[in-house]
């Protein structure tokens, strides 16, 4: 079952509306233009994960399209009163969407949806992953210089994500890690990539470096706090391909997939430790 | 006021909706990916223009994407139904809009909507235009290597559109043109790029080339249809920003805008003939 609750002035928990209706102005502009934000949690017995980073996000996406967004608290008890509505469960997607609003309104449209995990998510968890590496388009520099590409903001504008992804389906692949004109590891269409280097018993986890135009990644950043803690050591690219094949793991982690071991990249295969990734995959756990 | 008719099998000639209420569901994946296309155009005396023109790019966009898409002929109707439902006016805007549906479902969601031109359009038209270049992050050959990049379809996810727009507002600016990375004039947000150029009497017309990853613009398209039946040579890229300068004229052309003369780039003025944008405004409107 889906739960719609709309952040509205009007109520202060949020306005529950009915998800198997028509909610959306067809002029709004998340609808017309992608011209909006979004973040998308996992909930765990109820309990939403991450939920101060994926707000942090949503108002770093914010400040980068010009959205005026609700409050923190306005969207952690919209969030609380989804939930309550969805009733227990052991994992849902909470999805927090803000538009543009209906065009000449000047106001945005916010709302929480709670759903259940879907059956393909749960059977492809942990799964390992057959990777095309597909260009981007955009050398790892132009985020810098150029501001209206809002490289960094989660928008709704996904088309070419998910192109990418249908095109990694159509080649027999499983999923993508974008690449930039000059060559650097970027991140997945839906996911950050994490690269494992073990060298005289010391491990260190690598992510592609932010300056490159990628979002951050909230379950990155959660894991890397835990591996910092159980001694790993952390490191920033740049990454070119060449440093994920010689790596002794590569991964992609996700909110809702959560971590995800490549397996080959354009069809080569990269080392794979099952118990790199059962490491790695308690400590991503172990985040609240 | 505005007119929703949803293509809908059950429904010959479109299943009018009511606009003012919602009309979408939250789960439509054109609202939360951005996944989908569209086409505006405009119809003068209840007549839209350029019809086959746009289902074709329409078509076009759809094959890129992926997309099933309804029939020409159920376009035609639901056109048809939404202006004679809109009533007599002179000048409206009739958007075509087809997303991947709502996320499950496997059917695409398609309708036609038709609004007045707004006075801000009318206000604006004709008028001359401060624009600023700014980088599109793509080099000019990207689309032929890359296709999940989407390059020359029109698809929802506009976002990046919108925000070089408001970055030129906020400068002071009133439009944008796109360069790509290696320096080449691409396109504007909204709109197509024409140059002219005069020698010796005879006149030329040039837009940027398609190989560049632009879309094809419908209106210079029939512009430059009614252009050489008036005996001038036409012309298509690769340009630079220094040919803008050195053009006799340049122009934004769009199917609801029209033809807007350039005034000056980044601040620099251009060369303006009153006497070309008449003579090309005529040629816009013979077109039928």
């Amino acid at each position: 079952m889906t739960v719609l609750v709309f952040l509205d002035p009007d109520y202060d928990d949020g306005r529950i509306a009915d998800a198997s209706q028509p909610q959306l102005m067809a002029t709004d502009l998340g609808a017309t233009r992608g011209d909006g934000i979004f973040e998308t949690l996992l909930a765990v017995d109820g309990r939403p994960r991450k939920v101060q980073a994926h707000l942090d996000r949503l108002a770093s996406s914010g400040v980068l399209l010009g959205l005026e967004l609700p409050a923190a608290d306005s969207w952690q008890r919209a969030i609380d009163t989804a939930l309550r509505e969805a009733g227990p469960a052991d994992e849902q997607v909470v999805k927090l969407v803000v538009t543009r609003g209906v065009e000449g309104a000047g106001a945005p449209t916010a709302w929480v949806q709670v759903s259940p995990v879907s059956e393909s998510v749960r059977a492809k968890r942990g799964r390992g992953l057959a990777v095309l590496l597909l260009e981007r388009g955009y050398d790892s520099t132009v985020a810098q210089r150029a501001p209206w590409l809002l490289m960094g903001a989660k928008t709704l504008s996904y088309a070419v994500n998910m192109a990418a992804i249908r095109h990694a389906h159509e080649q027999g692949a499983d999923d993508v890690i974008f690449t930039s004109s000059d060559g650097k590891v970027l991140e997945g269409p839906t996911s950050t990539v994490l690269i494992a280097r073990v060298r005289d018993g010391g491990k260190e986890l690598i992510t592609p470096q932010l300056e490159s135009g990628i979002l951050p990644g909230t379950s990155q950043g959660a894991l890397f706090a835990a591996a910092r803690e159980a001694g790993w050591k952390l490191g920033y690219g740049p990454l070119v391909p060449a440093d994920l094949f010689e790596s002794d793991g590569v991964w992609l982690i996700s909110s809702v997939r959560l971590l995800a071991p490549v397996l080959s990249l354009d069809g080569e295969p990269v080392s794979v430790s099952p118990a790199l990734t059962a490491e790695l995959s308690e400590l991503v756990a172990s985040v609240s």
